[in-house]
């Protein structure tokens, strides 16, 4: 049998979509997964561990491993760094673990181009008002807030046609099981099987 | 809502490597999928329903619906003429239903011309001395028909590329639970349900 790399996942969706949620419920289900622990220029808050809950690094060396190609997929946000550090996910993949993403939009477009071959899966919401209403549902954000996290989803929904699959957030559990089905699927997807198959195929 | 069309599944692979035991394995799981029933020219034996087990016909209607385009695919064993009829395949689609087919490869290969959008799984055996011991084990063939049948499965292997998916079927049910996983994720290929969800989330 000849050992089989990982395939790489990646969940993304518009802002408010409800991503961490589906990526949660899909761990608690699914132990085969490994996650990709982001790196963050930010500092550790009260128990946070290097290497759990983030790697935590300085931000010139942030800023190296971003001019080195270490990112997989990065961006800034409120002044401090956050990405996907390549060697985890590349190291993980070539013991022939599945390695799961969830990032933004924009990372994923990053991520498409060293991984080409990545599983990627849309997560929409039934409807743009039932998008305003999460939106609103977190009660944090102010209406210009909330119509600007609107127009920026209506973007970030025309991004849909580089992904391979489209999943409906309506129900956290319907998501989760059709994620489940992809991910279980993706496995026998010709493409990435055959070369091994044709080896166990041949003539003796 | 948009009504979608239903996908067409197609279920194929090397002779003797239990394409029919799955297919009936993943019916007596999953309600869903409407099967399509074939056409043939033989007599119907006792009991056998017209429409039910067969669509029987005359030689010379099967001939004419050759000539007609109207069957998917087809092939004459033992004197008799087999096939799937097109109508009721392209109709159930059309109401929305989902059609699955198991077949041979060279009918298999017919379906791709036409409905190139199709899934096409391709069930292999776990190793080709495993496929000559079933072949053996229907203990109904000669050695040198043991032989033909091994000599024709090596080539139908060869026929693997042009497959969606690849299903080892070592055992039955997790071979079934491979194809249903197929079945599931195929409703949320994006290159399906674009344009229904692009209309969902127009701004109103």
């Amino acid at each position: 049998m000849i050992k089989q790399r990982g395939i790489l996942y990646v969940l993304s969706g518009p802002s408010g979509v409800g991503k961490g949620t589906v990526r949660k419920a899909l761990f608690e289900r699914d132990t085969h997964l490994q996650y990709s622990i982001s790196m963050t220029s930010r500092s550790p808050r009260e128990g946070e561990i290097d290497g759990g809950d983030y790697f935590f690094k300085k931000r010139e060396d942030f800023e190296q491993l971003i001019k080195d190609n270490k990112l997989l997929e990065w961006a800034e946000y409120v002044g401090n760094y956050y990405g996907t550090p390549i060697d985890y996910v590349e190291q993980t993949l070539d013991e022939g673990q599945d390695v799961f993403l969830e990032i933004e939009v924009q990372g994923a477009m990053q991520v498409k181009k060293v991984f080409p071959e990545a599983v990627f899966i849309f997560l929409i919401p039934p409807s743009l008002e039932e998008l305003k209403n999460r939106i609103l549902g977190r009660g944090t954000e102010t209406e210009d807030l909330v119509n600007n996290r609107l127009s920026a989803a209506k973007v970030e929904i025309e991004m849909m046609n580089a992904y391979d699959y489209v999943v409906v957030n309506e129900k956290v559990e319907h998501a989760v099981e059709r994620v489940e089905a992809i991910v279980h699927a993706e496995h026998f997807r010709r493409t990435r099987v055959e070369k091994q198959y044709r080896k166990l195929l041949e003539v003796e």
